[in-house]
């Protein structure tokens, strides 16, 4: 078995890992930063760990991608695999840590006005007390109760809310870090009774746009969104104009329909927009790294021995 | 009974809640935003709650003041009180929730780069992905373990830290959110194995200066210090120090030695200090008002009835 390992952040101690594994399991390993240093005697490996779009595409021989990332929409098109039964695991489970931190941590700088702040403190001035808002006693609604929304409802939870409620396709998370768990067809109804809208929802044809400007305006004055999800999540237009009027409070995006945002997008310049670059989940994270190799490693073992691939993706859900 | 209530922040409820204690104890209020608005008639008022300073200096009648501050170092020096047995009551308990979410959003901010971040997408910018630390794992150290202290480790704790080691002048304190609580003759020990110290000291004479230098020292190559109790706590210079050559990987201050910090420090320069002007416990949370508004009510009510004070300072500890 010949195994392509494609990720520049990995440290020795991952590296000594994976080889340790493959090693056990019989198989040869490359590790590379990028697609472009694959040599020619791995050109028709078994099984690609990293962003491997292009292999994919062409290699007839690969049989197993297991991608770093959590969301996989990139993959959703037709002609992304050459070999049509090529397995898909993603890593969804590695970032709940990490992007919960971005969640907590940009939900309190929008209520407590830190960017204003630290522009102030950047001029060299000692600003005058805001207005602020807190977590405690705040209605939050979790939109997508996956590894990340539970690892942020857990997180939240400490700040005394009035209520923490998720929303997912099926309505059912038995995490008591929810209060209760809504099915996406009963949003419209939790909306108007939401100070902070969290969504991490991956990218699927459901999900495209259900932040809409009709929900949009469900929302009451004065209520927060917070988007680490995909960028497709969420009328960016509506959204725009929702904060510029002052309906919402504030929002913060860490995607976006189109990234990197482009130069002249018009968001930039919105005020109470908390605008991050997609580095909710970076793998720069001790734990996010550790926890994305163990995922890989976990079915490397499982796929050696021919069992059931743990963190596969379902290609009619697209996540 | 005369009382004299000023706090420019206070709502409608609030007033009118106070109007209610006061009729049925028989007491005749005025409202006001400061001490210039005190009426003639008001001038032997009997109780003073808010900011009262100048009264507490010059009115021999005044026998209890009650400041919305936790903090009350600015009372402690002779001459503060013409009347030598005026009761003072402070606020401390209502400022925990506030302040933690403060202590919570700036140790992120600083962890994963956020002012950075925020910096260039001012710019219009785009940026890379940074390296990030966590509060998952990480070696928490409270440095004061009353209602601030514990409400932020309260926190804290749901972020998965490795340890959270209250330390305190009595070394106890049975809040479940500490791994443990030590002395702070302890503190020493501690400081090597710390990543995050936070604190929340009164300025006492015992305080004074507690980050000293050689504590700085102690502290490993790339913790974080975030200060939220007084300015007086920390050398300032020595700080400086250690965050110009990289020792310490940031610090969030909130409070200085003297407030507003003057122009000309040489602190507005450093990139990784973290300054907020004195805000992190300011009125306007409705939460910090309703409770200030509450504790000095439960104490008129003992005051009225002839029975101690819940929120008395002790003069001899200074908080």
């Amino acid at each position: 078995m010949k195994i392509i390992v494609l990720n520049k952040s990995l440290k020795e101690g991952h590296i000594d890992k994976i080889r340790k594994t493959a090693e056990r399991i019989g198989a040869e390993v490359f590790f590379g930063k990028d697609e472009s240093e694959i040599p020619a005697e791995f050109s028709s490996a078994d099984v690609l760990y990293g962003f491997g779009m292009e292999t994919a595409k062409k290699s007839k021989d690969l049989k197993w991608l297991c991608v770093p990332s959590a969301g996989v929409d990139y993959l959703m098109k037709p002609g992304c695999f050459a070999n049509e039964e090529c397995l898909l695991t993603n890593s969804s489970g590695a970032y709940g840590v990490t992007i919960a931190e971005h969640m907590i941590a940009v939900s309190l700088m929008m209520m407590r006005n830190m960017t204003v702040i630290h522009e102030e403190s950047l001029r060299g001035e000692w600003g005058s007390p805001r207005p602020q808002r807190s977590l405690k006693d705040c209605r939050i609604t979790v939109l997508g109760t996956g590894d990340i929304g539970r690892a942020f409802a857990k997180r939240a939870r400490a700040f005394e809310p009035a209520a923490v409620t998720g929303v997912s396709r099926s309505g059912i998370c038995d995490d008591p870090s929810f209060d209760k768990v809504l099915k996406i067809s009963e949003l419209d109804g939790i909306l108007p009774g939401t100070d902070l809208l969290a969504m991490s929802l991956p990218d699927t044809p459901e999900t495209r746009n259900v932040l809409s400007a009709e929900r949009l305006a469900l929302l009451p004055e004065g209520s927060y969104v917070v988007n680490v999800g995909r960028g497709s999540a969420i009328d960016e237009t509506a959204l725009a104009v929702f904060l510029e009027s002052g309906h919402l409070a504030g929002a913060a995006l860490d995607v976006f329909h189109t990234e990197p945002l482009p130069k002249d997008s018009p968001l930039w310049k919105i005020k109470n927009l908390l605008i991050t670059p997609h580095v909710a989940g970076n793998l720069t994270l001790d734990h996010t790294l550790d926890k994305n190799v163990d995922m890989f490693l976990e079915d490397l073992e499982n796929y050696a021995e021919g069992l059931p691939l743990k963190h596969l993706v379902d290609r009619n859900k697209g996540y």
